[in-house]
């Protein structure tokens, strides 16, 4: 089952897709009357909503299927209830989420850390997040074969955390058995075939392909 | 002494400055040639300008007072190149990074990593990153009192790395020597007076002051 996540970031930021290429479509807070807006179908709305109109307010709530309003003040953000909820729901979906970049930094950063919390470091693997010009996908120890994605010329292995035994293989720059003891972007690397290689044993890392904005 | 970098990210994400505010302005790779299309003085230029055509670089080359060419192939990336030259010739110097968000998140987060870096960490507190909807500056352990910045709305304490005896006060939200684990953005926190307050005793923490898009 593939699940599409559209937090409350700028449409301008979405990377080319059909709604066709997902099963269930959420909307977070402002993220429900963009997917609204484009046209697609809103399978579940959830947030505070405070972000909207009334007006705004309305047309969710007529045309979500589904519609979970959150308290405004609580601990989590809305992208982190939506996200717990889908995993308590459909704990074996593939996650891709959107919106989740560009404009303010705090929510960025609190997106693009989301894997590393307890509750959710289990479906690490399970969860992207994409923009038009990145995509991220979330690694925990192991051994593995990256590939290619269509469009995508750069390749970067951020460390979130320190990181042991890191090893690249198979790309433009290589590592061999390294110990990152700081979270660091090893960025633009790049293919030099249809795949790349890399392992290492403690930590999370961040997997980025992406392209120059055109 | 006040001095800009100027990394290679679009100047549609800058925030409003004049060159009169700085001494001394760094212009790094294409960093360079948006300096001079701005209409500023181009005191320094670093980088492999390898995403420069032949005109573009010969415009640096004649126009900037000072240029320093880098190997294309090399560990560092311009930006740290720039920022490791920058706080060796002017240790003490205010150091404002712009063009350094948006676009490739990997070059976005190999910037706000540097100043985790050891070279770098004894000069966090000098460095501060910016664009049009964000301030971000670094803190080492310690007790601060932060300030609210013009027409920035919201406020987030990023720890960067786990951080303990985490304390925030005099804001809407406030935490209680609370130890953090993981990398932790907390978000969409905000100013209740003209300061806001925050202490903890191991880690590094990137305060965001961020605001909406208009």
């Amino acid at each position: 089952m593939k699940i599409l996540l559209v937090a409350g970031g700028s449409p301008n930021e979405w990377p080319q897709f059909k709604s066709q290429d997902f099963d269930y479509i959420v909307g977070i807070d402002r993220g429900s009357l963009y997917i609204l807006e484009n046209g697609w179908p809103l399978d579940l709305a959830v947030g505070d909503f405070d972000s909207l109109t009334d007006d705004e307010q309305q047309t969710v709530q007529k045309q979500a299927k589904e519609l979970i309003q959150a308290q405004a003040e609580k601990d989590d953000t809305d992208t982190q209830l939506a996200l717990a909820l889908i995993v308590d729901q459909s704990p074996d979906a593939d996650i891709t989420i959107i919106g989740a970049t560009g404009g303010r930094l705090d929510h960025f950063l609190a997106n693009l850390w989301l894997p590393l919390e307890p509750r959710f470091q289990t479906f690490a693997h399970q969860i992207k997040l994409k923009d038009h010009q990145n995509s991220i996908a979330y690694y925990l120890p192991g051994d593995y074969v990256v590939k290619k994605e269509a469009r995508m010329n750069y390749l970067a292995y951020c460390c979130l955390t320190p990181v042991t035994n890191l090893t690249l293989t198979e790309s433009k720059y290589t590592l061999d058995h390294v110990d990152v003891g700081i979270p660091t972007s090893y960025a633009s690397n790049e293919f030099v075939g249809e795949t790349a290689g890399f392992s290492f044993d403690t930590g999370m890392i961040a997997v980025i392909q992406s392209r120059d904005d055109k």
